[in-house]
């Protein structure tokens, strides 16, 4: 008994750290919207139930209405047709929501050219500064999109946002030895993903792979590049492809 | 760097597990019903968006209505009027999200007598045997009431569930230094409380101390009476009195 001591000591004294990094979730969360003719997500909202009152006079709750990957949240490999004979949310290990995690950073490149690109090239640059990326973790990839999350417009950037290469993605889904993807966009993809080759190819090759997406992510410039612990909680939606998601980070000194 | 790193180790190498306390969600998942003319939750729905068709021919997803409190969920102190001007569950701060554990075990009691309720004397017998509750820790209630978890009628047994007394609800609120209990019922009172002096002991007291709730636990019996480590994530939904909940628990050994 003396890892979990350990962890609840240095809780406890401050020399591990609770980052947040979820986005508020409300009625001006930022979805995905796409072109016609295809099924729309619904905004998040709340339904009152009851405020102290007459529906019930010593308490407050409300109904909800969301959508599976609206906020922060998990995708989860059946969520793409690649993953279509793979888990839903609900059979996700537990194992694999506790995980280690590293961040790569091109938050610059991004706020210069918001059709910036992650690349094979910038991951193995990263590698040789950092280490190997980890078997089982999360690769968590800072663009400073986070700041535009409270501005659904912003956020959007009229489909220019900034995302991963196709040839990237098959890489980090066929060679690399992690189990998913974090983002702080709104879903794994870059805006101009849609023209890629494949379409979509986050979606495409890591659910395609039994890996994971993470999106709308916020607090990442407060991860180090390496030693963080990510603990990602969808919600166990039976036949679910996803869900959206508490997202912490557990980070030392 | 090694807390953590320690942490990472003792998960790839099995000397910590994960222990997932979350029931599934689905249309069948049991929720509170109240008498009239109070206002109801809605039960947990999933409607298709697209599933690899015309509505989207690569993926699959869903939107999903639910309330505050269903299934597996986290009560925020706003939820009850006697915690009306403290944190919604946005608010909760994101560091009493990981914390300790201690497991009371009951559920012979409770097999035996469905109105069975905890006393302030059966906690103390407990610490007694295995140490002082927890600072800022949880208080894991077990009654062995998730076996009945896929049967809606079961669960709420017309009315008889075991809880806790109103005065260890009070002592648990204003004398225990926890930071919340968790049950394996619909939610944290007994299914006689409406009519405890007051009512709804365990909501009126606790949240109206700054103590959190979370119900619908399953596999406590997994977990050992102290040393577990819970990791609590509900939505950050803004406004919100609670939220379904992923609850996962660190057990080592």
């Amino acid at each position: 008994m003396t890892v979990l001591n350990d962890l609840v000591a240095a809780l406890a004294d401050g020399s591990v750290r609770v980052v947040d990094l979820t986005a508020p979730l409300h009625a001006g969360t930022p979805i995905l919207t796409l072109p016609e003719p295809f099924g729309q997500t619904v905004p998040f909202q709340l339904q009152e139930i009851s405020r102290y009152d007459d529906r019930g006079p010593a308490w407050y709750w409300n109904n909800i209405s969301t959508g599976e990957h609206t906020g922060t949240h998990f995708d989860a490999p059946i969520h793409w047709v690649t993953g279509r004979t793979g888990p839903d949310v609900s059979q996700v290990p537990a194992r694999r929501l506790i995980a280690p995690a590293v961040v790569i950073d091109h938050a610059a490149e991004a706020a210069a050219d918001p059709d910036f690109l992650l690349e094979v090239e910038h991951v193995k640059a990263w590698e040789a500064e950092h280490g190997s990326l980890l078997a089982g973790g999360w690769l968590l990839y800072r663009t400073g999109w986070d700041a535009y999350g409270d501005d659904a417009e912003a956020y959007a950037n009229g489909g220019r946002t900034p995302g991963i290469s196709a040839e990237c993605a098959r890489w980090l889904a066929e060679e690399a030895p992690i189990q998913g993807v974090g983002v702080e966009t709104v879903g794994t993809d870059a805006g101009g993903a849609p023209g890629f080759d494949p379409p979509f190819p986050c979606h495409s090759y890591l659910l395609g792979h039994d890996k994971y997406g993470l999106t709308q992510l916020r607090n990442l410039a407060q991860l180090p590049p390496t030693g963080a612990v990510v603990l990602a909680g969808p919600l166990p939606i039976v036949t679910g492809s996803g869900s959206p998601c508490r997202v912490l980070a557990l980070v030392e000194g």
